[in-house]
């Protein structure tokens, strides 16, 4: 086995320096299991951070059905093939009626640039809404939502609004309702100027749970009546369901949590397990204007390989009952984590879903993000034996994110993790 | 098993109408095993048609290295990894000193993103000129480059220029330097526009052996002239080895063939025979500017499964030197089928390299492109057991691709097929 340093300089040059990497001291992962993921010392972490491998790492049910069918046959889509149907049709039922078929894709990436340019194409117009913490995938459309990379503000189709949050308000001291009322506003002016423009407005994109905002408490009506706005103008609605979809909230799809109907639905991460695999879902008129306009064909997508694998996970979600875990266990770590805020003053909130929960680092004296406090209760807790990461507007959200089957004694002992992490962190506050 | 029609009803629906198939008849393919697939009704087809399956459909050592690392991790690229190091090692080494360091991702689509955007930041410019007759991928901006869907015009960045051809000149009756002279007249004029428009030269775009272009007979000198002039302009080379890299042509790379040297090298379909996987490569300093302005990370891209699968495919080209496989049975075939074009003036132009070849048909009273022959040609040569497909700026032109390991017997069961279906249509022509 090469030694970290000797493998981390030879990264640095096959992939090149700044290829993204966890951790002050990076880990090397050999093997995985289930919750747990072990490094190339034989020691065991638990993972409180991967959504891709849902049905945990190296599922048995998953490894079978992609050997069984890389095995058969795994080519392209413009043959017919039964399950690559069959698949779309299981897809499409998981939602509501308006949505009825699936352009299926490799990246949510992929699937954001479709639903993009399928809204553009349907609307006649060109106009994109989305919030001003967000991120969405890599390409050059879709990078130009996010604060990264390019400047969304070189972007002349973008606009972004401000995400509504209760915990660090536009307005301070208003009421929920006016609140709501105050982000709304903030909307309806990136419309007006979409519309001043020229430019219309085609779509407004969100993540359904706005994870990458931090996941913050959205005031109460905001998302339906977002949707009955950007609809009002025309335009089109489109739940990015990447991260919050596929039971992570303890439901089917994070727009039930936050209480909308999208007209169209992105899905990705957890769809195969690690297998590249993601989905653009609509009604059949928008899916069949897209396929006219683009003569979409994507060379990896559609196959039977991603058919069998996706079939797999959502067999594991479904027999297994993934969805009543996630929602009891994730409530339960809610509870015992907003319990800890009530005692220590370095926890400004606890947010979050099903198994998908943000804890916001603040400095006491004034409620401020401490992302720095954040990075160091990250990097402590994977000295622990734990895997977390950080999210929102300020990066001072710890991020807990667990496969699926994360079990009430995998959170029993994070706990007890956690409360040491912060005791000690403390201490080492005090005696500085 | 469904039927046919009944098949076709719920695929239309459950993907939408437009989804693109093959043939009059759409075939039903349930099995593959190395050059063979099977139909429902357990009908065997030579496959002449697919690329991705590289070395062959169902390859076993693809499938053991794929279920092994599935069955022991497979999760995102910010962990350390040694697999993943290698992979893009091995990558690099197969090109030139220039190529140092390598971005993996999921698609062409999205490994053509990186490499436009990467020659954007590196130079500052954003122009792009491509050929009038290429095809790169289903992105916005890549799709952009594309006849079809949204309109090359409507992108200000991107500038055409007429692919060259000895078949069909721009400028008929003049000797191959002139010719050459000409084309790269018409190059020169995309880069004054794109200079003159303030856009600048960020890079020139081509396959390798421009495939899509219909696998023309390129005028000498003409690849590496195109470069030079390009890089006078200040603008990068970006070679799409995604059809014409991996052994294809019986060279590694396209580039070899058309003798010129690319400073970013794009492959895909080959590359996972099946899984998604696609990479851009470059030197280290490119990579790592793109890096610094992006913070690209791609969620599925990266991970040790598909530098398992990756190695697999690379293991089993090396082994069974598929290499010489490809340059003896596919010049054996140029050379019987090119020997056809003499007897039949149906068949305008043999071309192509190693085993990627194009039959260009055409109307024999005036060598007009006959597209109308080659949908027939392929449509009957299915009926008698053999997959191809068509391309060109025409789509006149028989595309015979199949995986590597196609061998003299496959090659010679075709030409029997290939007789007839030509008697056949010239008899069933003369009868109407």
């Amino acid at each position: 086995m090469t030694d970290t340093t000797t493998l981390l300089a030879r990264r640095n040059r096959a992939l090149g320096a700044g290829a993204p990497l966890f951790y002050e001291h990076p880990l090397h992962i050999v093997r995985g299991e289930g919750c747990y993921v072990y490094d190339a010392d034989g020691r065991r972490y638990i993972d409180m951070y991967n959504n891709v491998p849902c049905v945990g790492h190296a599922n048995p049910v998953v490894v079978e059905a992609m050997t069984r069918q890389q095995a058969t046959l795994n080519v392209h889509s413009r043959y017919l093939h039964e399950a690559v149907v069959e698949f779309c049709e299981r897809l499409a039922a998981l939602h509501g009626p308006q949505i009825e078929s699936v352009i299926l894709s490799c990246s949510g990436t992929e699937a954001n640039e479709v639903a993009l340019r399928m809204a553009r194409f349907a609307t006649g117009r060109r106009g994109i809404l989305c919030t001003d913490a967000t991120y969405h995938g890599n390409s050059e459309l879709v990078s130009s939502l996010s604060r990264l990379g390019q400047s969304r503000s070189s972007n002349p189709s973008v606009r972004a609004f401000p995400f509504p949050e209760k915990f660090r308000p536009i307005a301070p001291g208003l009421g929920e309702d006016a609140l709501c009322d105050a982000y709304l506003e903030k909307l309806n002016d990136a419309i007006a100027e979409l519309q001043a423009s020229g430019e219309g407005v085609a779509a407004m994109i969100v993540c359904s749970i706005l994870a990458n905002e931090g996941l913050p408490d959205i005031p109460a009506g905001f998302m339906p009546r977002a949707a009955a706005m950007v609809r009002e103008a025309g335009g089109l609605v489109i739940a990015d369901e990447v991260q919050a979809g596929y039971t992570r909230t303890g439901h089917w799809w994070g727009y039930e949590v936050t209480g909308f109907t999208p007209d169209i639905v992105v899905t990705g991460k957890p769809m195969g397990n690690g297998l590249p695999l993601a989905a653009t879902a609509a009604s059949r008129a928008l899916v069949e204007t897209f396929r006219a306009r683009t003569r979409y064909f994507n060379t990896f997508a559609s196959s039977p390989l991603q058919a069998a694998v996706g079939m797999a996970v959502l067999d594991e979600i479904e027999q297994r009952d993934l969805r009543s875990n996630v929602a009891t266990v994730g409530a339960a770590l809610k509870a015992a984590l907003t319990q800890r805020k009530g005692t220590s003053d370095t926890i400004g909130d606890v947010r979050g879903h099903g198994l998908f929960i943000g804890v916001e680092m603040v400095k006491p004296a004034n409620n401020a993000p401490d992302s720095e406090l954040a990075t160091r209760v990250i990097n402590r807790l994977k000295d622990r034996g734990f895997l977390t990461s950080n999210a929102g507007a300020f990066a001072n959200v710890v991020k807990i994110r667990p496969p699926l089957p994360f079990s009430q004694a995998d959170a029993a002992a994070f706990l007890l993790a956690w409360d040491a992490t912060i005791a000690e962190l403390v201490s080492d506050r005090r005696g500085a």
